[in-house]
């Protein structure tokens, strides 16, 4: 929501803008209006009005070097995060790597107004900065091996991570996906996040999820406004 | 440039958002400072400096239905525009179609600090809303048969445009590119655009040209900082 005195501003800059017998002034770029908060993150995805994808192109979610070491296991003051780069994928026929992954409790997208535990967000960056975030629900069921090994490093006096994990395990095996354009979900909420939502939830038990709500009771922005953008749903 | 009114006010918010013992204060969310201002276009493409494009993903840009018809031509505040939805393109794997295609002049992208006197941006759309524009630059020389078509839609009196255009002979034959995430170049400056620009130029004669100039004699954004975004080149 915009305040009255935000509204009542851009209002009188937009007429700025335009003051030139209707055309836009180019001698006055300083004062064109912008609006760059209108495709933010997370947001509820409401499963019956998504698009199916289009055929033509590939759009399929490929990992591999999900074996990987692992760089850092950190707090970074926003959540429970793991540093990571050689995993690989393939998003929709780009090139992505892995940076890092981290969790939010409970679930900052919730899909069908559902939320879940826990979300991991897999951060991917491709060659031109894009960046594509992978959501992974977590609920309470069988115990996470690779959920465990960061718990583990993350205890007091725990040894620097020297070791593997399968990124694999922390991802479901059906990678469907709803797909949206939107932004990072911590500041400064940078709009030029393709996001992949994938509604099959992953497990950990309860003990886990309690260890990564120790950490973090609540880390998990609010649903923001679609303002129109497509979600689109890729059934794998 | 930021006043420094409004960097005091974003220090103080950023200040605000940690409070929470230097974590991320999700009690106060509407308090998050947002940078959504870093990724503007157009810019400067310096090409000793373009990183070559990794080649283990489709990186080339195919046109089709370039023949099209006409839906309007109009000066629509800011720019000569033509409406026109049937081509379609496949940028680097992805499907996109053709919304509409307008001009700039001078050219907003320059390369190596030499700007054209015009520049044609086509801009296409995919599925989820991903804007992906094609810029390329025009210099006197050879007539150009579909910017006639244009310019004899404007003349006053002229009837609504009926007929097709071959947007082909709009495009240079060579479609390498240099490639970067960027936004619009008029408000709402939306970041959420991919930027082809095309540095094989495009001919129309002196007079065309001079045509366009009388509709605009001045429409274009001046360069934007980079950022340390990444440029990538394609040489087709």
């Amino acid at each position: 929501m915009r305040s009255p005195l935000l509204a009542a501003l851009l209002c009188c800059l937009t007429a700025a803008a335009f003051a030139n017998e209707g055309k836009l002034d180019y001698e006055h770029q300083d004062k064109w209006p912008a609006a760059l908060d209108k495709a933010q993150s997370p947001i509820d995805i409401v499963t019956a009005k998504a698009e199916t994808a289009e055929d033509n192109e590939p759009q399929g979610l490929q990992i591999w070097h999900s074996v990987t070491p692992v760089d850092k296991v950190e707090d970074n003051g926003h959540a429970v995060q793991v540093d990571s780069h050689s995993t690989e994928a393939m998003i929709r026929g780009r090139h992505f790597r892995l940076a890092q992954f981290h969790f939010h409790s409970e679930s900052e997208h919730s899909i069908d107004g559902k939320h879940y535990p826990l979300e991991g967000h897999f951060v991917f960056k491709a060659q031109d900065g894009r960046l594509a975030v992978v959501g992974v629900m977590f609920q309470a069921g069988a115990a996470n091996t690779a959920a465990q090994t960061i718990l583990d490093d993350l205890k007091p006096g725990a040894a620097p991570a020297q070791h593997s994990i399968d990124i694999a395990t922390l991802l479901p095996k059906q990678r469907g996906y709803y797909h949206y354009l939107g932004s990072l979900t911590t500041p400064p909420l940078t709009e030029n996040v393709e996001w992949y939502v994938l509604p099959a939830p992953v497990t950990m038990s309860q003990p886990q999820i309690d260890a990564f709500l120790s950490h973090y009771k609540r880390n998990n922005r609010k649903v923001q406004p679609l303002n129109g953008r497509p979600v689109i749903h890729y059934d794998s």
